[in-house]
């Protein structure tokens, strides 16, 4: 039923970018369950991020799974942006992100190209550990209405063509939730016995998810979608009973 | 006759990724003579190349053609590797191309996904400069055997999707030299005026062109061919006249 049947491409050595958010966390217990842990490297790049504390859940996440993690450095060409997720930023913004969609245009949320960067660093660190796959947790919630066009099945296809041609065939691109809504990818966290416990999502950077950005608000409707309560605190309470209720039908 | 005709793309800002060779700098030329030279931006990235040198002849191609320079460094992601054209990394290869090529496999010089990662930081770049075209000097000749993949058309291609696509199609990518050989490159830079004497190719890093690595031979065989001689200065002796002559027939 997993877009990728383990038995094509379960050999071998994969990296996967690992951000310590659910979707990536997600792609990293199926890439263990395809290629075995020890043929399984996370590499986690920084680009300017306004908090150390998704680097932590990446670590913990990588140290659960019992995987290789890296941790890198972009360049900061992203510095001078307008995006709201990187230091020196404006402010986040608050509220849903079909609220945020309305306003159209560029997400404020959206890196220059932030994923084209991720995934041509990754490539090149594939190559040097001679890994054939290339994990990504791009997702169809973040694609839809072109909110992240660096997310969209047409984006990954367009890049998964340039790591292997780029690559002398060496390198493909995996992305398992291309198709997934957030809910479906609560709903496969569980099933996959994927480590959500220790998964970080929150724009504001504080210990206990702030419940009220972006995606936390998306992080739990998906989960309440997904007939679950989410694992991770939060700083407000949540009427998960009342929330599942509100999905049901 | 050249690939893009000036009138459909020759409004807009537009960044050219400038190395400082004959090729780019040429682009860079055409670029200017497209959008003129106040609306194009030259974009030349460090990324632990073995010479200073380069970044000097970009300097000064940039200060020729009366365009803005930006100078950005790439992260250490390229340092561990194997190419011959990174600091660390093994002595540069003697001879020609041709006999690289004929050791099959990986190029020595090859910088595992260089292009997709210039690429990826040019659009960055790009979008915050506002700029909605992205020069870029990729040719037949390093495409040809699949000696660097990430020259070839497909791999052009799947990046000029991947950038449009992940930039809300604001940034589309111009590849003017994909089809051309070197000596065709030659040609074009003396109609086109472009500052070829003030270009840097070889791969020794010294002041003069050493004449005798990969890139010098292919140079000098492209002028030749083209039935021009080289403006810039070799440490050995060249027989233009000859030359010249043996590319006649």
């Amino acid at each position: 039923m997993d877009e990728h049947a383990a038995s094509w491409h379960g050999e071998g050595k994969g990296v996967v970018l690992l951000s310590g958010g659910l979707d990536s966390t997600l792609v990293a217990k199926m890439a263990v369950q395809e290629l075995g842990r020890k043929n399984v490297t996370a590499l986690t790049l920084y680009y300017g991020q306004k908090h150390e504390i998704e680097l932590e859940a990446a670590s913990d996440v990588a140290e659960f799974l019992g995987i290789e993690h890296i941790i890198r450095e972009l360049p900061p060409i992203f510095g001078g942006t307008t995006s709201t997720l990187v230091q020196g930023g404006p402010k986040n913004p608050e509220g849903s992100y079909a609220s945020i969609a309305e306003s159209k245009g560029v997400s404020p949320t959206y890196v220059p190209f932030r994923n084209g960067n991720l995934l041509s660093a990754a490539t090149a660190v594939a190559l040097g550990l001679e890994a054939s796959w290339l994990y990504y947790g791009a997702h169809a919630e973040d694609a839809r209405n072109w909110a992240y066009p660096d997310c969209t099945p047409e984006f990954n296809g367009a890049m998964a063509n340039a790591i292997y041609v780029g690559s002398y065939g060496k390198v493909r691109l995996i992305t398992p939730l291309q198709n997934l809504e957030k809910w479906e990818i609560a709903q496969k966290s569980f099933e996959y016995g994927s480590p959500m416990h220790l998964t970080y999502s929150c724009y504001n950077g504080r210990e206990q998810h702030c419940g009220t950005c972006p995606t936390c608000v998306a992080r739990i409707q998906a989960f309440a979608k997904a007939g679950m309560t989410d694992p991770v605190r939060y700083e407000i309470p949540i009427d998960w009973g009342k929330l599942i209720e509100d999905f049901k039908y």
